[in-house]
């Protein structure tokens, strides 16, 4: 089973467009430091699942009937943008399962061209891929949202965005096994205030201690966080390290 | 005053994912076959106003500060997707102007950032930006759609997407004067049933005859349309030409 984080950023991406904080000024000389839309891609045996489309140049980088499907976390624009101009393809079917969210991304519903959201995710619903088992476990966000723990070849890897905290029942259904790696959303330097769509530092490390997962990834990082850690090179315990857009794990 | 057409292809774009028509294969081979999503750059002194924003890499394209607004056609994905990510900016304001569209696209209005829609044009609303007049013209298509008259430095340019004809109120407008420059809709070859959205070239030499323009460019090009004018390489008349991604007018 392999994970390739393809981008690590949050919404606004890094750099961000007309700032020149120390990780933004990084970015524009260092394309290794860059941070597209939050995304991945897990392949197991034959199956080959994107996880998230905030990437627009998804003609570009699949070639056609290369892909399984998606699996959406959600339908923000940094996480389904890439979809607008996918679904324009033709002769072939790209099945999209995410959770059952009723409006989507703008016209996506009304105008599916080659995309099939016909089979969204039920709640805490387990779905055989082949030889990746993936299961929904809801997560705390400002719109439907569904983390995904993928389990095949004898490993466990949740990859859990955007989300602040993970719900009591999502944790027991990580609970029940160790996990091998844990990839979560980690937008924020600590804050002082508890923050409400994604995790800050804090946050992020009391759900890893929580999970004792083998290894954990933060990702969906925004620049002033990048910024906080290039001043705190220490802040991240053993363990836990950074995403980055390409990262193969 | 300089137009230069930045993306000349239709929603679907040239190639298509996962079409081999002479067109598209083309397309693969030779990156000035291709066509992005339909926009312009409209300059005029020291005016410098985009017209549609489905590019997807504005914020690489355009320094902070380089352009002077967005001109909003309407609010489809394929003339909108790019402010998904371009509002995420910060320390300036970009305005853009375009119809009064309650629904906008995705949750732009909801969550703005940089960008400021607060001014959206009436129907033939004229707007004086320096150098630059710009009247607002109703065209005909499923969202509230306008095209654009410009006038500066004694020429005068329409540009009119996304449109089937060009409605009766308009047309008196444009035709006040003459017209050194017209680009039109025209995404398909001729069709034996009258199109719904776009023009077929059927209709877009009907608009053309009409409106009497210097030079007429046809833009918002289908991959089948491209593929119909390699087999038809004598269909377009004197004075009407093609449109191309990158192309200065």
């Amino acid at each position: 089973m392999r994970l390739t984080l393809l981008g690590s950023g949050d919404a606004r991406q890094v750099p961000v467009y007309n700032c020149s904080c120390p990780a933004c000024d990084a970015a524009r000389v260092y394309p290794a430091r860059r941070r597209g839309p939050c995304c991945a891609l897990i392949e197991c045996g034959a199956q080959r699942w994107l996880i998230d489309s905030g990437l627009t140049d998804l003609t570009e980088r699949f070639a056609p009937h290369s892909l399984s499907g998606i699996l959406q976390t959600h339908y923000h624009a940094d996480h389904a943008q890439g979809l607008l101009h996918l679904r324009w393809g033709q002769g072939l079917v790209i099945p999209v399962h995410g959770p059952d969210d009723p409006e989507g991304l703008a016209d996506l519903y009304k105008h599916p061209g080659i995309l099939d959201f016909s089979q969204p995710f039920a709640a805490f619903e387990r779905r055989q891929l082949g030889e990746l088992q993936v299961a929904a476990l809801p997560l705390t966000h400002s719109k439907p949202t569904f983390g995904y723990l993928f389990e095949g070849q004898g490993r466990r890897i949740a990859y859990l965005t955007d989300t602040v905290g993970v719900p009591e029942a999502s944790c027991a259904e990580l609970q029940r096994a160790p996990l091998d790696l844990l990839v979560l959303d980690c937008s924020t330097a600590p804050q002082p205030v508890a923050p409400r769509n994604h995790n800050d530092l804090t946050r992020a490390l009391e759900v890893i201690e929580r999970l004792q997962p083998t290894h954990a990834v933060l990702t969906h990082i925004g620049h002033a966080f990048d910024t906080w850690l290039l001043e705190h090179p220490e802040a991240l315990p053993s363990g836990v390290s950074l995403a980055s857009d390409g990262l193969v794990l």
